[in-house]
């Protein structure tokens, strides 16, 4: 595989990292991409729920992770103080950190499992910012294990020759590296697998356009960029044999939320028959939650859909205003299955969903 | 109804206008709306030729009317030839035109009627150039009444409270006054309906944000702007009532060619059972296409789809390449009903649209 000089210095990079030295996070700032590669440096939770929040960081397994980061930055800034003032200031950047992105289930999985880690020591050893640092530390690697497992069980489902619909951004930028569902694609070209992807721009944040492109570009694979709009075209025509996508919470029914524009897309492949793979880790699916009724849909400020230009040109009128809601729900009657890192789902989902979170030690 | 002073400026203009004075075809610029109301004037046909392919003026019925328009500017720029002379060259300019939107068929038909005029023409009293230019500012005007009918039947389906997905432009930007989609929602509020429309942006070219969002502002009647990616959510959360949209080609059998996005949106709303409207003359029937699969579907440079900019950056990574069909086929199947200026044909639409023909006599 070819990679570009920026490719190479860029997969040595990961889309987040912590600076030792600095006791700082520092994010790939996705908002710049793919016009310049630069970095943003957070120094405190609030600085990190603003990065979740502004979307500088975003994909569901990189925000869970940039949150734990988050709260080791908490207990870090409160070191000298008693326990009680530390596990308070820890429970007030939790809600800080979990209000960024409600619809997201892997943020609440992080910021749980690290406020687990806190309040269970008995406080003997070490101070508790050293331990959720290094708890959040051990979710990095633990999220790119993850996530390469997930590529490998997704790239069993793609065959030589695919045309691949892709929506969104689901990359290594989406994670700490990989990614789920585009982490598949990637590992499928790495074991030989000739694929072309169809990238769906994905309004409004248009992370299609802007990241999927950018990083098939540095991976060298083939991609052509089309409208959300066109997938239905390419779909009845049959040029197409697979839709893949992420999940920000799986449903313990099946049904996936996810980037808005993924549920009419999902329509599309169904009525054609063409399979629809959902790549997730076992972290986004939410046993708690019984259906997509259930999960919140977070409705974003309405000027990104209006923010657009051509030529430098406003595109709508003056005074226009929009809705905005930015995740939407794909009943799971529409998926033929579901990647995780501990295998593949299949309906009815239920059913096997459960099995794979008992089977990854996540519910008993 | 209350209009800002633009928009009485606006709607004593006319889409397309001839100007007997100048002898020149003037067209509202669509591409610089709404940052502009500007004209381009037309004094060839190769003028209207390119203004229909860049989009300067475009809508099924408006484009039907411009070519018209066009092949007068032919006849009329050799009176001073023999009648064959004449004649050839109006059947060169007419392929020109023909060319230029292969997908709508009222291009096809307004330029089939104004050429039979002219072979039939015993070339006895006045020019030729007369004769055609006689009939283009004939067709204009019953362009007015057709949609003004169309308008009015199209109303009868939408109910008081409706709140409306309507895609692309279909108002009296796309036509020479009033429009299809567009005309029946002005109508409905004429008639004193109150109603509420979620403008889908439509892309690439945006008609909805830019043409729709403009017209909707002009008239007061009420929108917001989604992206078409959100289409289905507002469908699945039962908060739409109706689905509009026109027509390029309706076939035989009722399959409509229209505006890329138009199938996904007709699936979303078929999904909830939502109705599925589509709005369109009978000039947009072609009988002799007997279904969707033999319409040619026009791809369009892919600059369109890679032009985007957002704060004046470019949104593509360098060196992407898109895929753009501007059109895609909404199976039967997926419609509800098919509004003319004849009436209102519902499934199956084989006999139904047979019938609103021969009642239009345009078939036997």
């Amino acid at each position: 595989m070819t990679l570009s000089m920026e490719g190479v210095f860029w997969c040595c990079m990961r889309t987040l990292e912590w600076d030792d030295a600095k006791r700082q996070l520092k994010l790939i700032d996705q908002r710049a991409l793919p016009a310049r590669l630069a970095y943003v440096a957070c120094q405190t939770p609030g600085d990190v729920a603003a990065a979740i929040l502004n979307m500088t960081v975003r994909g569901a397994p990189a925000i869970g992770v940039a949150a734990a980061f988050g709260l080791a930055l908490s207990a870090l800034s409160v070191e000298d103080a008693d326990l009680v003032e530390q596990r308070a200031r820890l429970r007030q950047d939790a809600a800080l950190l979990l209000a960024a992105r409600p619809t997201a289930v892997n943020l609440r999985w992080a910021v749980e499992r690290v406020m687990r880690v806190a309040e269970d020591w008995a406080g003997k050893t070490g101070g508790l910012g050293a331990l959720v640092l290094a708890e959040a530390k051990r979710m990095a690697e633990e999220d790119v294990a993850v996530n390469r497992r997930m590529a490998e069980y997704g790239a069993s489902l793609i065959s030589d020759g695919d045309t691949i619909i892709h929506h969104c951004n689901t990359g290594a930028l989406a994670a700490v590296d990989w990614g789920t569902a585009l982490g598949a694609i990637r590992m499928a070209v790495e074991q030989g697998k000739r694929v072309h992807v169809l990238v769906d721009e994905t309004r409004p944040r248009l992370q299609g356009a802007r990241l999927t492109a950018w990083e098939l570009s540095q991976y060298g694979i083939p991609y052509e960029i089309i409208t959300d709009n066109a997938a239905g075209h390419f779909l009845r025509s049959g040029e197409v044999s697979r839709v893949l996508f992420g999940a920000d919470r799986v449903a313990a029914n099946g049904d996936v939320a996810n980037k808005i524009g993924t549920y009419m897309l999902s329509l599309a492949a169904r009525a054609k028959d063409v399979p629809v793979i959902c790549v997730a880790p076992t972290s986004s699916i939410d046993p708690g939650t019984p259906s997509g009724a259930e999960i919140p849909i977070e409705e974003r400020p309405m000027d990104e859909v209006l923010c657009l230009e051509i030529n430098g040109e406003p595109v709508v009128p003056a005074g226009a205003r929009a809705r905005n809601p930015a995740f939407d729900v794909t009943p799971h009657e529409l998926i033929s299955a579901i990647v995780t890192e501990a295998g593949i789902a299949y309906p009815p989902f239920d059913q096997s969903l459960k099995n794979l979170l008992q089977q990854a030690g996540k519910i008993a």
